[in-house]
Order: structure tokens, then sequence, then C-alpha cells
């Protein structure tokens, strides 16, 4: 056995040390892998069949809303990047400059994207003329490149995948409510399909993304207390439609600017997955965003009958719209389970000659380890039954640890000491001023979040400068 | 009527100027618009579905031969690039080069992916030790950047999407089963969804990919006589290997180099869809390939019941497995028949008061134009054979144009006449001396297409320098 138990034992402890814990996980549960291009890196099979399926369900998700699919390009010229001051300022530092095309350098540099606002600004300009061009509500799937300093798998990397909706309103109101319905896709997704919640909320003005008048975030919280932001959604009023002059004439034959949002997800999205669900035996993926999502491990595969009968479970399981596959390799079985485990597939059913004569397997789910003796011809039935509960047990977990790792603080000295000692977010009321924030971050580290739609009143004063409150905020370090 | 034509009539007619056709469907049918990035396109709504489409067809198609996805970095350093000698001269002169990153220059250059072979053996060397680990059968779907000087939508563009395999395997026969395997996943593909005849064959050298020991390519021949290179296979034997040191051990546990392959398909498709299917009045898209299948067009929409029937049909459709839209905007009904054709919606079901009361509705093809009254109950089904007809009916009018604009020439006099007079294939032997290529191509501008796989022996002698021929090509002038 000791072998065997090789693979877990390689993974280091997740209360001994998270963030290598996490480093190993990864590379474990063979999601990427390093490449000679520094702070870049592969994506492999196992972690990007997690993104095809977060790329699946997103997309129908979209495209019930109205959204329409586009593609454009990977460059962008410096003078475009310069159009809008708020934005170039956030992202000029970070990005990755093209100067030679082919032997010639270029008369203007062009920057790879770090996001394309300005790309779809000056298409914009050119496809709106009148009422009747809008709404525009367009998406696209594509990489993007910031030249980060330190990087992570999926964390934090220079380049990483997306999706970036951008689109353009007639009215104020249209741009808003647009922002606000894809923020609630992005929330409901990740609590029914990866099964993780998220607080609902929007950025202060100091963490709102770069050129927006409103940034709306989902925060999750991680194993180890740490918050991530999910998803974000961005309203930007009619700044951008100025800058570029994305101009209708309207029903009633005046000119007037457009109102622009966008909203994005990245593969950071499988870092979260990791560090809300996997334990100390690997990944744990959730049913409904697994690639496979059943392993049938034979026990004693050489004895006559074995695999074929697990050639037979497999197959009566995809019958029945599972993701199945069968470990038929000659490892021992022992191995098998710690390689299911580590990736984070599901349920394991394990049989073997006793079982197959007592026409029965046993499920075993990867979240609990509970073990279930089923009768053959109830398999697909309660693998179904299985997943099912899997999955909601897994949010209402999550749900669990992320509340019992919220606290209220009222008093500064209180907030300190509770953000410094407890892991996980912090509810203080704040009143409104950046220096707060400021002063927050330089003596905690902690950041504000959001500002949560569900807005309780937990004290009438500012925590850290005790003027009058104008909002409750979520506190947190994060990633 | 003059303003319900004014679509159709702004479209070059093909036979008067097939170059500005091209760019006048292009532009009408709403698939690409120019962008500020020079020889960039943004891919829209209606072409970028086409693309889906595509993906969703050849993903399938790839998984079923056991094809994993994967992602790899955009970027590759200038000394990976070097690392094989062929390959590096074909490419350098048109990459990309990223020389700054953020406010400081890059130590070593790198460039935008023109193509990833050198990032996938560097991937490679890595992850290949022992026979356990092959073979190694990966795809990514991706951008890539080639600098090319003159560019058309689809066609020739500095930035294009596409899929790229790589797979790595023990043995040269496995290798050159792989390559052949993908070449007819593409052939098959091409016939059977996008109804494109195609030619499977072998480059010659001088055409063959850069650090390729074979190159197989499907040849498709557009409705103006010129070749479109459609799909790649490439062979490369172990030369990567060697110059990347992919070595595993085999069971004799002796160290070996792998054998490799890579293929690819790009949005040069949906050029070839445009350029194989179209017409006068616009764009045809085979119904198996078609975003929207069916437009139900309602006649004098404003009386009562119209809309609502129009609507009825379409849910019946959609609920019959079609891809159905009503156009139920304010336009009259010419204006969207000419918007339907232009698209090239395959099928248009009109419907007015006069039908309604007939309890009938009338199919239009929209590659014949042939009209087809219907009783209502009968309508989904008529609509499944129409469209079924129709797929089949463009493969075979596609076929019968490729084989009536083939021809053989045996003697170089002939050779020359047919190639400058006759649009389309010319049929002849050849002496495998590059020689003679390039004597035919400095004479004509045709190039050598494949050695087709379904070789004829036409003639005994090359049909340039009259010494023994080797094989039969395919010559034509190409896009």
């Amino acid at each position: 056995m000791a072998k065997e138990k090789k693979l877990v034992e390689e993974i280091t402890s997740m209360d001994v040390d998270f963030a290598q814990w996490y480093t190993d996980v990864v590379k474990k549960a063979e999601l990427t892998d390093y490449t000679s291009v520094k702070g870049c890196m592969v994506i492999k099979p196992a972690g990007y069949a997690i993104w095809e399926n977060i790329q699946k369900e997103l997309d129908r998700r979209f495209k019930e809303t109205g959204v329409e699919n586009v593609y454009l390009p990977m460059l962008i010229p410096e003078s475009l990047l310069q159009k809008e001051k708020d934005h170039v300022e956030g992202f000029a530092p970070e990005v990755a400059w093209v100067t030679y095309g082919g032997l010639e350098p270029l008369q203007e540099r062009m920057c790879i994207r770090p996001t394309s606002e300005t790309l779809f600004c000056d298409f914009y300009s050119k496809e709106i003329q009148s009422y009747r061009d809008l709404p525009k509500v367009y998406n696209q799937w594509c990489s993007v490149m910031r030249w980060e300093k330190t990087t992570r798998p999926f964390l934090r990397s220079r380049e990483f995948l997306w999706q970036e909706g951008h689109t353009a309103h007639a009215t104020a109101e249209e741009a808003e409510a647009r922002t606000q319905q894809m923020l609630n896709v992005y929330a409901d997704f990740c609590e029914e399909v990866l099964a993780m919640p998220v607080i609902r909320g929007r950025k202060t003005d100091k963490e709102k993304f770069a050129g927006a008048e409103a940034t709306y975030t989902i925060e999750a919280l991680m194993h180890d207390g740490k918050a991530l932001q999910s998803g974000t959604s961005h309203n930007f009023g009619d700044g951008f439609a100025k800058a570029f002059g994305i101009q209708y004439t309207a029903k009633d034959n005046t000119l007037q600017y457009v109102h622009q949002t966008s909203w994005g997800m990245t593969t950071r999205l499988i870092g979260a997955i990791i560090m809300v669900h996997g334990d100390n035996s690997g990944l744990v993926l959730p049913p409904r965003i697994a690639p496979t999502q059943v392993m049938v491990i034979p026990i004693a595969q050489h004895k006559e009958g074995v695999l074929d009968k697990a050639y037979e479970l497999k197959s009566a399981l995809l019958d029945a719209g599972f993701k199945v596959k069968v470990d038929d390799s000659d490892k021992s079985p022992g191995w098998k389970f710690s390689e299911q485990e580590m990736k984070g597939i599901p349920v394991r059913i394990e049989i073997g000659p006793k079982d197959i004569e007592a026409n029965q397997a046993v499920i075993v789910r990867r979240d609990t380890r509970e073990k279930i003796v089923v009768a053959l011809p109830e398999l697909a039935e309660k693998v179904g039954e299985v997943l099912t509960t899997m999955q909601s047990d897994m949010l209402e977990r999550a749900r669990k640890h992320r509340d019992s790792h919220t606290y209220d603080a009222t008093t500064y000295e209180e907030f300190v000491k509770t953000i410094n000692e407890k892991p996980g977010f912090v509810r203080a009321m704040w009143c409104g001023d950046q220096a707060c924030e400021d002063k927050i971050k330089e003596d905690t580290t902690a950041t504000s979040r959001c500002m949560p739609f569900k807005q309780d009143h937990i004290a009438d004063t500012c925590v850290c400068c005790g003027k009058p409150a104008k909002a409750l905020v979520y506190w947190g370090k994060a990633y």
C-alpha cells in the first residue's frame, strides 16, 4: 500500500501550507503545466475540459438573454488604447507591446489586448447610426494578456482565457439593467453549476474598473478564508461613447450618445473551484462541471468477467446520460482510487468478482467518501441521485463555510483584530471616503470587496473614522 | 419595388468581377467588418455563428478519434522558434514581435504564434518520458498571426482563427496513420457538412509545410475556377523530436524519438463556403452549417392573425429541431426576401392572410428558388425534406461544377493554353522535379495543388520537361 499512497502523500496538507497545497493539486490533478514562456501556463486536457464545460454553460445562459458572439482583433493600436483617459492609465503599465511585423518596425506600436473596450468602441462607432441599430449585445471568447509580475496558475497569469461581453444601449436605464442582469447570470451560474455561493454587490470607486461608472462584482470565499473576485460587470455610462464618438439618431431625430456595459469571467474560476471544494486528497469537482462524473474501477480485473462487467456498467451509465470512464490500466485498485480522488471525479464505482456474484456494485462519493452498496439494476438511478445530492451538499457546505467565516465588526479595534486573526469576510459600515479604505489596506492588507446588494445596517458610523456610515461593506484579504 | 431591390443591386455580379462580388457578399451578408487594425477583421455575429457551427462539428469528430483539447501560450520566445531550422525559415519573416512587457524591454523578444509546433514540442519534451505516455493527441482552438502584406476577409488576414492538432506517437507508422486519418476527417466534414467536394492528396516538396516530411491537403474548387487549400495535415517524422529532444523509453528499454503530426483548419473555410455556393443574390449556406435554417416571413403582417401564425409556425419548427427565426421587422416583405437571400438562409416560409385561409404556407428554397406550397400540418416534415434535399443538391452541384472544370493535359502547349483560358484544375503528369513546378508557375502563375491519392496514369511523360512521369498532379491558380 505504500506505493499506492504515493500520489496522496506528495500533496502538502492544506492546513499546513494552503498555497503549496494549491500548487500541488494543480500539478497532480494534471490541470496545468509550466512553460518556457514566463508567467504563462499550458492548460492540460483535464483543466481545459473544465473550461469547456464552463464555456458551454455560460454561453447557453448568455444566448438565452440575447447575446451574440463575435471576434475582434487581438491587437490594439496605441492611439486607440489612449482614447479614454482612465482606461489607458489603468492598463498601459501592464500590456505587452508589438513593435515589429515581420522584418519591419511598425509605424505605430500595438499592444496585445488586456481587454477590448477600445476595440469594441471603435467597432460600434462605425456600426451604430440609428436607434434601430440598438441594442448591441456582443460577446467574445478569447485570450488576453496582462504583464503581471508574480503569477500563479489560473489565479494570475500573464495570458488567460475569458469571455468579454460588450454592449451598447439607447438609454442609461437599459445599460444599468443589462449590467445587473449579467452579474446575476454569473452569480446563478456559480451557485447552480459550480456549487459556489457568492456575495453580489457593487465595488467602491477605488476598486472599480478603469473607465467604469459602476462595477458590480461577485465575491466568493476560498477555503483558506481569502476572498476571490469571481466575475465583474461594468456600467460605463456614456464615458466611452463620448471618447469614441458613438452616437445614434434617436426616434425624435436628436443625436444621442449610447450607454455601454462590459462584463467578464475568466479561467480564474477554475482556481476558485479548486480552493472552494478541494481537500487533502486533491480536487473535488461539482458533478455539474466535472468532465468525467463517474470512474468505474474494476477490482481484480484479471479475473474472468470483471472487465467485461465494468464496460457493461460504463455503457449503461453512458446511455443514462452520465459522463463515465473505466480505469482499465494495469495499476492497482488503490492507486486508481488515489488518482480518481486527486482528479476530483465526483463518484467512483468499485466492481469486483464478489460484487458480480452478488449482482451489486459499490458507489463511493468523492466529497464524503460515503460508500453505497447498490443492486446493479438500480445503479443508474442511484448514481443520478448521488450526483444530485452531492451537487447540492457541496453548495450547502461551501455556504456554511462562508457564513461561519463571516464576521461583523463595529469598532476599528474589533475590525483589525478580526480581519487579522480570523480568516474570512468582515462586514463593517463605511463612510464612503477612500481615505478609510486606504487606511484599512495599510493597516491590515484587507480591501473592500463590495457593498452588497443586500444592505444591512449594523451600525451608524464608519468602522474606521467614526463619521456617519453610508454603506455596509464586505472586507477581506483577497487573491 | 425599386427600394426593395436595393440590397441586391448593390452587389457586383460575380460574372463581372468575382473578387468584388466576394467583397460585397462578405459585407452585405454582415459576416465581417474592417477595423482600425490593418489586415485584421471583425467577425460579426452572422460570420461568427458559422464558425461556431464549424467548431462544434469538427470538435465532435475530433473527439470521436480520441483528440483532447488543451491551450498553450500565444507567445513564442525567439530561441524556441529557432530550434527547428526549416520551420524558422518558413515563419520568421512573417511574425509579429513583442519587445516590451509593460514599461520594460524584454530580455528576449517573443513572437505571437504563427502556428504552435515549437510550443507543443517544448511541452511534449517535458511530458513524454515513457511509451506509456504515448500517444499524445492534443488540439487547440485559438487565433494565430502572420504578418501578411495583402489581406482579404477570411481568405488571408493577419490574424485568423483556427484549430491546430499536434500529436506525438511511438512509431512512424502510427504518425502516418494519424496524418491521413485527420485529412480524411477534414475531407468528410467538407463534403458532408459544407457540401464542398475536395480532392485529397499530397503536396509536392515545394509546397509542403515548413519542417514537415509530408503534407497532405484537401483542395476545393471555387466558383471562379480558382483552387482553395482547405485543410492540411502534416507528418513531421522525427525531425522536430530530434531538434527538441523529445524521447521516450520504449518497452524494450531503448531510448527512442517520437514521431509527430500536426493538422489545421481555419476561418478560411467560411471564404470557401461563400465562393463555392454563393450566387448573385448573395450567400447560400448549406443547411447543415447555417446558423438560421428557416426564416419565416409574414406577408401583410399588420393584418389580424398573421404575426401570431408566423410565431406559431416558428415554434412548431423549433420543436421539430430546426433553427428558425421570424422576420417581424417593419420592412416590406420584398426587402425581407432580399435580406434572407443575401444572408444565405437556406429556406424561407411565406405566410399571409390567403395562406392562413387556405391552411397552407409557401416554402422557398434559397438555392433553386423553387416554391413549394404545403399544407400547414405537413410543414415541419416538408421543411425537413427540403433541407435534406438542398444539402445533397448543393454538394452534387458543386461536384458537377468542379468536374466540368477539371481538364487533362498531356502536352505543355495544351497545359498552358488550358490553364490560362479555362478556369479550373488541370490534371497533368509530373516528373517529380521542382524545376518543372518553378517553370509552370513562372509561365502561368499556376501551382501544383496536390498529387491526388487516387492516381490516374494519363501519360508516360512529364507535361513540362518530357522526362518519365512519376505522378499525376492537380494544377491550378489558387487563393
